[in-house]
């Protein structure tokens, strides 16, 4: 599945822009969409209208996702991994929303969100000019760095007073441009329905991130506006056929974050450093939660969506590990950078401006490699850990003026950051406590016993001690709690005698030291060197190609088209017949089991259905619930995932077998009908 | 699919034994089963019983391929694409049994083949003694090779006189050891079913080799003996419940022909050399054939069962290649060869046997890859033109001493050879110039017009002015014209003017020269040589193991097991579901689409019928048609092909992924019952 990775946003700091992108490639902003190229390819050119249409009915999910809007009333489709979070935290041992699905048959059932935010990009303005004069006398980096932040901070809270809207600054090209993106912001979300986690992920793990499938990855929230459905006419009307063979589509979503113009030494880094460290991480976590899940059935329940999401992740970085171990995709990813590297040499002006770039970011990184370990293992991997560490930094932050912040605690940010402190979403202390010792223990093997963070969290005691006294001992479980000590202040903090809040105090100088020490000998460096590189490719190749992925709005195009697999041909689509298919192959067992509502609802429906298709837009994790449009904006289907070769993604693009992998939307029609009873929802979703 | 190329056999002159056979590795001869390993892993020991009665009810049909009784009244059972050759010669512009298939309800039906011949191993007898003997004291290896050539006749002839039976000299493990092979012949074959050629070979080249698979790809014929249904009591039960998950199965069949040891310089020749001229000469032909089917359906009609024949070896040749260029499976290979070499210069008596083996034989290889392009250049590609050849050369070679004779004329093989050279089998006339055309053209550009065969073919004229005189001169059609040529022996070929025996008499010299150089230069050095090894294997592995693959009977074993695919796994069996789902998912296009019968019959038949299924029983192109069985010797499905990752098992078996892919008997009496109306044949082979 396509879910965008919380842990890809702590690479990729740098971000340059590609050469000239090959056919059906790219991830492209709303301000310079590929009109040549559509025109070219497919004799399509969409209009301003079209496009505004089709941003307005985008929404990005906090929860990592994208949706869209599909009813005038406010009917958001995401996927079901996307709402996943959110049915588990509704979710109780009487009402298990996950193993079961929900279907809100009227407005009074629909079921509100824990803590789901929703945002629709509102505004574009490129603030370039205004973030480079304000660095521009400035020669210290550490300086320079602080200068940057501060007119980030300054543009957003002035955006912020002026529009009420939450306001981002956002880097593109590398730090070649800078723009202002403006938010609507809903907060008030209820779930209309989703189907049996079973159905929605099936095939399981095994299943993900391959072609084909047969999974119905889908969910429909409602959003609310002051109390009332949302009422517009920004939202995708539902195509009569759905997606067709060699068809030209459109996605539209929020990929989180590619590397496709980091640097060589960059991705040296990742492959030798980042990568295997990783991979560990999530190795060591996954056996305690599922050591966790074996005791019983309500402990399976309380910590599925964390092993889905964690395996999810491990899946992915096993093939990011192994697309930058392929020799080819090295030899290439060497090859654009000679080539960029040459051509700017016969440059001048890129020359002044970058010839020093690539040397600065090689030092950085050398000096970076060996913090790594520090950045991956230092972590108590709980949620309370977390609420503690953000409720500490929050009370001092606040009293800032807002440039002089760390990140997470300008103004703008600060009513999404509260919303989700004061989250009412269950935390289960027994997982809690299995998660803190498995990560604990895994630190003290990684970082050795004299390690800073680890002497501090432990003080003498084993992991298993520590984490028991801590998460026993805390109070953080309850909002109300952590409301108390948010309004009370550094005062109230400081007093604190919380268990957690006593340990937070401790490792908030440890992380901000190791915050600083990356801030000055990296991102002070190769922010500058990014910037530099940027502005040399517009010199050199012009402004002709996408910025790498930052989870904001793009624009994907391509067709609906199967690829060369395993010796034959994937299909373009599957259907229902194969979804009964593998569940026979497999005799039912484990994720190929089917839901009793499949079993008997067999004869119901009309397996010829398509189920799932791919088609060639460029994606990556993030984009995951994002809406497939024909060229009339009609939605046609539903993104969930990547094949497995999309999964070297990250770095490069492949038209010839990279698939994005969507729920036809037929199928969700055809379920919805003939196996939920939900021919309500569907006659809303179909305009009927 | 895994019918056995004959292009195969050409490779494959030396045979040495492996090491220790991993678990379910291996295509073992039934007078050395591997007992100790199956029952150590799986509990159970074959009784002589239990084998002699497997290896009766198996046969070898030599049209390439294996099959089994599977009634008391000679009921065969083998694949369509081993049976699709007979269907072709059997069809007619009228009636069209590959596209139609073809059901015989009563006896009197059943269709006789045209010139299918069927064997059924009876006795082997270890001859190795003998034949070392009379090579004994000949030092000069030309002598030696036709001592050695001579005894094998002899030994063949001598026991066809005791018995009458077809007789067979073999060597097994490279030359460490013969034995004398004999068999029941019958050639009374008649075809009572087969299905539609799109469901046996549903996917077409694209899904070939490949699993998940939907194929019933299934004949029946029946053997009589004199003019009446074979009555046997060695024939194998259908089992009840077919393959299951898990289960032990055995394959009793003929793998044609593998290279697991060869020598590195043996596997270098193969991947430098013959394997890229081989793609070559595949392309080609394919490609004229496919300019001449585009002519019309009657002419796609004549040529279907050629091109599929192609494409299949392409793919299988495409599959070697690959593995020879896997640096895994190579550096696996120069392991096994450094350790062999390490054993035996280890172990004196070994060191004295075959210290000089490799180097003769890499001596020996670097002679002969200049040759390669000649023998796969110097071809007519002309049923008609093979045929003159062999009438030439029959006529001659018959009148020398059966000890002189060259290979394919010892009287051990002339009632199987005149059986071929007198089928009556169509031979279309416009078929044949297009291939002639195509492969003159290609011999010409890859040998250069100065070659002595390119010059004496062409004459002064064109490839298709040459191949339209010769072909539209020659009387050879017609069966009877060859006939008189044989009984006019020597002095009618010499006085034929039929330009294709015109022809034969001078290209006959050519062949023979390439046939002594090859002889002398080649096999006179690497047979012994391979002995060599070969007894020094015995010495230092001792006789643990199985020899490479030469279409004689032998026993695979192994498990119905999934596998690690694509990212996910590919399950152990496919359904019936599935069938319908890949159809559907290409929109019935091209080799996707049902036929009628399937379309209609549907709503009859139990989809979640298991149709074809995996297991990791080691087999090779030859295996086509055997029987899996399970251990109460029942049948429980038909091998057809193997999975794309079996493809190096020319060279190396994992039992990790290499699978062999089976029809599951349930599916061939659901379609015989459910589809063609059949249910008298599925009584039958239900024995009800």
């Amino acid at each position: 599945m396509f879910l965008r990775s919380k842990w890809l946003l702590i690479s990729g700091i740098l971000i340059t822009i590609s050469s000239v992108a090959p056919a059906e490639e790219g991830m492209w902003t709303f301000d310079n969409p590929p009109t040549q190229l559509l025109q070219k390819q497919y004799n399509f050119t969409p209009t301003k209208q079209w496009l505004d249409h089709v941003r307005l009915s985008s929404v990005r999910l906090n929860d990592g996702g994208s949706g869209s809007f599909v009813s005038p009333n406010g009917l958001l489709l995401t996927n079901h991994h996307v709402a996943r979070g959110q049915l588990q935290k509704a979710s109780t041992p009487e009402h298990d929303y996950i193993r079961d699905g929900f279907y809100a048959e009227s407005p009074s059932q629909e079921m509100k969100s824990t803590d789901l935010e929703v945002n629709v990009l509102q505004t574009m303005e490129n603030v370039t000019d205004r973030v480079q004069a304000a660095i521009k006398n400035i020669s210290d980096q550490k300086q320079a760095y602080e200068a940057r932040q501060r007119v980030f901070a300054q543009i957003e809270s002035e955006s912020l007073k002026k529009t009420g809207l939450r306001s981002d600054v956002i880097s593109l090209y590398q730090g070649g441009e800078y723009w202002l993106y403006t938010y609507k912001k809903y907060t008030d979300v209820r779930l209309v329905f989703a189907p049996e986690q079973q159905m929605a992920f099936y095939g399981g793990d095994p299943d993900n991130f391959t072609y084909p499938r047969y999974d119905l990855d889908m969910a429909v929230f409602r959003v609310y506006d002051n109390g009332k459905p949302l009422n517009t006419t920004d939202y995708l009307k539902w195509s009569t056929n759905g997606a067709a063979d060699g068809e030209l589509i459109f996605i539209s979503g929020h990929p989180g974050s590619t590397a496709r113009q980091d640097t060589m030494s960059q991705l040296v880094t990742e492959r030798d450093y980042r990568e295997p460290q990783y991979l560990q991480f999530f190795k060591v976590r996954i056996a305690a939660l599922q050591a966790y899940a074996a005791q019983g059935s309500e402990q399976s329940r309380q910590v599925q969506s964390i092993i889905f999401g964690l395996q999810n992740s491990q899946k992915a970085y096993q093939g990011r590990f192994e697309a930058l171990h392929d020799k080819d995709l090295v030899a290439k990813k060497q090859k654009e950078e000679d080539d960029f590297h040459r051509l700017v040499k016969a440059n001048p002006a890129a020359e002044a401006e970058a010839g020093g770039a690539w040397a600065a970011i090689d030092g950085a990184e050398v000096k970076y490699r060996p913090m790594i370990k520090q950045q991956t293992f230092r972590r108590t991997d709980s949620t309370l850990s977390s609420l503690a560490i953000t409720i500490v930094q929050y009370v001092t932050e606040i009293k800032k003026p807002d440039g002089d912040r760390i990140a997470g605690y300008h103004d703008a940010e600060l009513e999404s950051l509260r919303f989700r402190m004061l989250s009412p979403a269950p935390i289960y202390t027994a997982v809690e406590e299995a998660r803190m010792a498995a990560s604990l223990t895994e630190a003290q093997a990684q970082l050795g016993p004299q390690d800073e963070f680890v002497t501090t969290v432990l003080a003498g005691r084993t992991p298993q001690q520590a984490a028991h006294e801590l998460i026993g001992g805390t109070k953080l479980t309850d909002p109300k709690q952590r409301e108390a000590l948010i309004k009370g202040g550094e005062e109230a903090v400081a007093s604190s005698t919380d268990p957690m809040i006593v340990l937070a105090r401790k490792l908030d100088p440890i992380s901000r030291s190791m915050t600083n020490w990356y801030q000055e000998n990296v991102q002070s460096v190769e922010i500058p060197a990014g910037e530099k590189l940027g502005k040399a490719r517009f010199l050199v190749y012009g402004k002709s190609a996408y910025p790498d992925a930052t989870f904001t709005l793009r624009l994907s195009y391509g067709t609906v088209k199967g690829y060369p697999m395993n010796g034959t041909k994937a299909p373009y689509k599957t259907t229902f017949y194969g979804l009964y298919d593998r569940a026979n192959s497999f005799d039912f067992a484990g994720p190929f089991a089917l839901t009793k509502r499949y079993i008997d609802g067999q004869s119901q429906l009309n397996l010829a259905t398509p189920l799932d298709f791919v088609s060639t837009g460029d994606i990556i994790g993030g984009n995951s619930g994002s809406p497939v449009i024909n060229k009339d904006a009609e939605l046609v289907g539903l993104v969930f995932d990547g094949n497995i070769e999309s999964l070297a993604g990250d770095f490069v693009y492949s038209g010839e077998r990279n698939r994005a992998v969507a729920v036809h939307s037929a199928a969700m029609i055809e379920a919805l009908r003939k196996v939920y009873g939900a021919s309500k929802l569907a006659d809303e979703l179909q305009g009927k």
